[in-house]
């Protein structure tokens, strides 16, 4: 991974701030603020859970209208399950960042991660929130206290930025992260918020931003525990003063937009990977020669979120036969006679059947920081990559020492 | 649970034998036969899981049969991934099964459980057999024998009987089982063989068995881990020797005879969860008020299979909205503001709101050997119970620190 020289500050027309409100006992930092100095182009997905978070509510409608020119964002809360009153703190946090910043309230994305089925310290937050909305700035220091603001129980910021060259313009791409799991222990958050100065029009932008996150390895192909968030949110912002030429559909340099994007939310779903709980490895699973995508990624998920094949790669043990089960129960089309399967570089089944290989050549291929698990259904065409970790004492930790 | 009173020598005209042939390194009893004085009706169900051991796919054709006299199982090597040879491997059991006890080859269910990618040490086996076939027997103590050789994982061996009167005549279900997850560690397999003397027709046998095995709470209704084996195996024999009026469709002494089957299941099926890897809790998922039954079904695997979910349990937390987060996510259609749950009798969220809960007493309604978690979805009358165990650091040991 690239050392990430810039975040969410660096697109042109971007501001922000972070700092503390006094929402966690532990006196952290707990709210953020990111501020553009026009409407921008707005585009946005969220979680699929049918029990969705306040501000995932509240942010559907701003992604309707398409337009945003802020994202108000604390952590310690997750103002999920709230019912009516949750809505209404999450509308209240909107109207004091728009009279604050100078923008409309209805171009303001709410965001909240934290414990689940408490309200809002809402007076905190206005507070809070009309402090930052005065220290609004620039530059790495900004960036890496918003980066730090949003986090509950990570242990690092996740942030990264892309830039590319358009029409003889350079565009910056940058964003900020966080997630520990799909879900957090009793925390309810993967959140990631997108800036860039790119000249796009909304729907190209929506386009883009689809593609970026259902790519191979990117926020739609990762799973810490398979447990989805109530409050999963991914945003991005264009401002369009980098002032190139609108880019259309179909455009080679739309394309390469489109890429820069994908790329990021890659580094940023594997830096969200690389902090899962407990997590001691990233494990890539990648699927081929499946009947069809779909299958591909049915027989990728089922690899990735199988407890038996993460305890054994975080015991280094080259279990094939689990590899091979994690397959079969998946639901994608498979013929056992036709199984071929990779640990690293190191073939352990091949058509069906036990290959002749080194255990401890293959223990070393597990101990490492990256795994590659490489599974060649030979009935098709079908592909999928999804990054997972593995699965450790530290885990139940975590989530079992927890108390709400 | 009621203390077996017996098992699968319970019902008239079964003699079974147990012993060491060899194959585990800790010289663990690890072959058991079962053998019928008649052919018998035979059903059984079989993994789901496309990757199928060679026992299963030779069982599948006893199955379509519908004739079965013997049932030869080994542990310690599960005979999956293992090819044409494998096939040969389970023929030749059956065929010295067959010699050794006076029956068709074709009427003899073989099953092995134990690791993947490994051959059968058949010599050995066949031995065994031979041995085995002198010494058929009835009584408690083959009974036991037969419960602890078949076992890989378990801490526990698993038996039970139920008795009922049909027409004067008193009718045998007596049953041994083994599991410790769906899949044990890099073992592959939950087997359970039952016996009765009922007289029943081929057909009417198989829909019994169907029916019991998917029934709430039975075999299809449990989960450790979320990964379905290559080798789960269920099978009755009957021998009709109780000597009563055949069990005919829509008669009131086939209902009982189904019902006493499936009570029979259930209590196999939870001896299984109570044993499952690293289990301190049997964990009871009941989810009411679904749109439909197969929307139950849905929201009760998503609450049974989420780490999340597991591992507040472990810690005895109360913790609701990973029970909400469950839910939501399970594909379930719902609707948060008719979302009420309960842990034991406590009502920890009503109507989408955290309800007021004494958070103690809530903690200690989970610190017992059985937790109910009832989520009423409030949408209709689809009703699902799921029996799971909670996910402890012991079940990572077991399947982290294994090694192939």
């Amino acid at each position: 991974m690239a050392t990430p020289s810039g975040s969410v500050t660096s697109a042109m027309g971007f501001r922000a701030a972070a700092g503390t409100c006094g929402i966690k006992a532990s006196g952290a930092p707990d709210l953020a603020l990111i501020a553009a100095e026009v409407p921008c182009r707005f585009a946005a997905v969220f979680t699929t859970n049918a029990v969705k978070g306040a501000p995932v509510l509240v942010g559907q409608s701003v992604e309707q209208a398409g337009v945003a020119q802020a994202i108000v964002c604390n952590s310690g809360v997750a103002n999920v399950a709230t019912g009516r009153k949750g809505i209404n703190d999450a509308h209240r946090m909107c109207r004091t960042v728009a009279k604050a910043v100078g923008c409309d309230p209805a171009h303001v994305l709410p965001a909240s991660t934290g414990v689940i089925g408490h309200r809002l310290p809402i007076e905190k937050i206005n507070a809070g929130i009309l402090q930052l909305a005065d220290e609004l700035d620039r530059g790495p220091a900004v960036d890496a206290a918003v980066a730090r603001a949003i986090l509950t129980t990570d242990l690092v910021s996740k942030s990264a930025v892309r830039r590319l060259r358009i029409g003889g313009r350079t565009v910056n791409i940058g964003a900020v992260a966080k997630g520990s799991g799909m879900i957090a222990p009793n925390m309810a958050t993967m959140l990631c918020f997108i800036t860039t100065d790119a000249v796009i029009s909304r729907a190209m932008l929506r386009r883009s931003l689809r593609q970026a996150v259902n790519a191979d390895a990117s926020f739609n192909r990762i799973t810490v525990d398979s447990d989805t968030s109530t409050s999963d949110t991914v945003a991005i912002l264009a401002s369009g003063l980098a002032d190139h030429s609108t880019l259309k559909s179909g455009e080679k340099d739309t394309a390469r937009f489109t890429e820069a994007l994908t790329d990021l939310c890659r580094e940023m779903a594997y830096q969200i990977i690389s902090d899962g709980e407990g997590a001691t490895k990233v494990i890539r699973v990648v699927i081929e020669g499946a009947r069809s995508g779909a299958d591909a990624e049915r027989a990728a998920r089922s690899v990735a979120d199988s407890p038996l094949v993460k305890t054994a790669m975080h015991g280094c043990d080259p279990n094939w036969g689990r590899l091979a089960m994690a397959v079969g129960k998946s639901g994608a089309a498979v013929e056992m006679d036709r199984l071929t399967i990779r640990i690293g570089s190191i073939m352990v089944m091949k058509s069906g059947r036990p290959a002749k290989f080194d255990q401890t050549a293959a223990s070393r291929a597990i101990d490492r920081r990256e795994v590659r698990l490489q599974v060649n259904l030979g009935l098709g065409d079908g592909r999928c990559e999804i990054l997972t970790c593995d699965l450790s004492r530290q885990y139940i930790t975590i989530n079992a020492d927890y108390h709400t």
